[in-house]
């Protein structure tokens, strides 16, 4: 991947992109669709664990609102806006293509600012109130599975919740059936402004060599989309941790994807991704430091 | 387990304890016996693996001879000798009551000097060419439970020598069936003078309110005796990885341990514990600098 002979994982880039759902106003979420924006203030001033995780592995940390439902006049957030949220896509597409692609242009940037810094892995981070909904539709959709085999809890829904958003999730699968064609097809419908970034953010580190590191649910369904557009773009993935979240697996699976951790995580932001870099750093050290049997004069058979 | 509000893990020592083991005479090891001392200079030499993710997590480390078969003259390896080597448990008791006696403050010793230093976690590695088959042995013996069903490849055995390393401790399970009486018993008929050192050093780290990070199976089986000597103990014990080491998963099964780790290693020495450090280090980080809910006027339900 690096083209040299000792790896080395030294300068971290995460970008976290956030964007409001209009699928929220369909009760999916155990928290208000103003979390979103409370996050994203939470994210610039340093207090949530994507945050903490990103300063203990000294990663370069950005946050971009690719679509809150109003903008936020914050000197560390970088705005990239493709709307004030998506529409509700149980009544009509989430997105137009001219958002689409602003969308996947805000992807694309953030990782060409990584570039741009010389860094050695690229990590994508998410914040969405509703997101899982959308990325449980979007992977139904690509994987071409009832939505009730994917869509979990979410940030905490209960059983007879999670039954009412599997039900919205079909019925938006039904409702658009005709029209989930191709991977962007499938974006542009069910997808988040956010899901649309990481998956353009996914597919453009690939095409510039940069190695990446997947995150949680939303992150491995943007993956699943990078993967569908361009299979060659997977050679450059890790995955950090196979969460909680019930479709996770399933996408992972998708994905031939090993995860480097299983711990019951569920939090998305990054979190899961910037949790497992020691162990890519780990295992360059190993690589580059460990004596051979040869120099350490250990006898084999 | 700190006794404070906010837990930290900054200071961390590492006890590698090697032995050779007279077992190894039955051609139980894809490696000679001579790989012990090998293996100890290299770790004296600062070459191995445990020794480069011991550096990268800023760990103390140290390598104890507690029987190697000739000692060794290196100001770098701390001498606190049981014997040269153990006896073959094929044929008599692995050690005597001495010698036990000797092994287990070998352990008791290293953890003295880890809680002179103040340290926040013991981490035990071993080195022992035949010491998955010494293991193997006392695990059985402890479980009740046929050696086939927990003998594995160690360090590389193909299908037949694996049946063959199991016939040969499930001879010895019957020779001695009638003094496996005690945990203790078990540990000077089948052990090894590492395993001893690893049981007494965690049962001391707990008793002295010490967290352990166990790591691969040598070390779970020597956690394994701590728990029948003191099932208390087992409260101050994490436990790095699942191994691919057979007997592994059924060893951490009866500690009903929930390794943070799968990967399948499978080399001991304390590396698969070391690897998992970071893990408990983001842990303490999340838990004391995330901003609350409500530090960051994020709103619920």
């Amino acid at each position: 991947m690096q083209s040299r002979e000792k790896p080395k994982l030294e300068k971290i880039h995460v970008s976290v992109f956030a964007a409001d759902h209009g699928v929220a106003v369909e009760g999916v979420s155990a928290f208000p669709q103003v979390v979103t924006t409370e996050m994203v203030k939470n994210f610039a001033a340093g207090g949530a664990a994507v945050n903490v995780l990103a300063r203990h592995v000294d990663a370069y940390f950005e946050v971009i609102d690719v679509g809150l439902i109003q903008p936020l006049a914050l000197a560390d957030v970088i705005s990239h806006r493709a709307g004030a949220g998506t529409t509700n896509f149980n009544s009509a597409a989430a997105m137009s293509d001219t958002q689409l692609t602003v969308a996947l242009a805000a992807g694309q940037a953030a990782v060409g600012r990584a570039l741009a810094n010389g860094v050695d892995l690229f990590i994508g981070g998410e914040m969405g109130i509703a997101n899982t909904t959308s990325a449980s539709a979007v992977a139904a959709a690509s994987l071409r599975i009832p939505a009730s085999d994917i869509t979990g809890a979410g940030t905490g829904l209960n059983a007879d919740q999670i039954d009412r958003k599997a039900s919205i999730i079909e019925s938006a699968l039904q409702r658009h059936q005709s029209v989930l064609c191709s991977p962007l097809d499938i974006l542009k419908t069910l997808g988040g402004f956010e899901i649309a970034a990481l998956t353009a953010a996914y597919i453009n580190a690939a095409q510039n060599s940069l190695p990446v590191l997947i995150d949680g649910f939303i992150s491995s369904v943007a993956a699943l989309l990078a993967m569908s557009i361009n299979p060659g773009c997977t050679d450059w993935f890790f995955y950090g941790h196979c969460s909680a979240e019930k479709g996770h697996a399933r996408v992972l699976q998708a994905l031939n994807a090993r995860p480097l951790l299983s711990l019951e995580m569920r939090l998305g932001e990054g979190s899961g991704a910037l949790l497992a870099v020691p162990l890519l750093q780990m295992a360059c050290h190993l690589h580059n430091e460990m004596a051979t049997f040869s120099q350490a004069q250990v006898s084999t058979v």
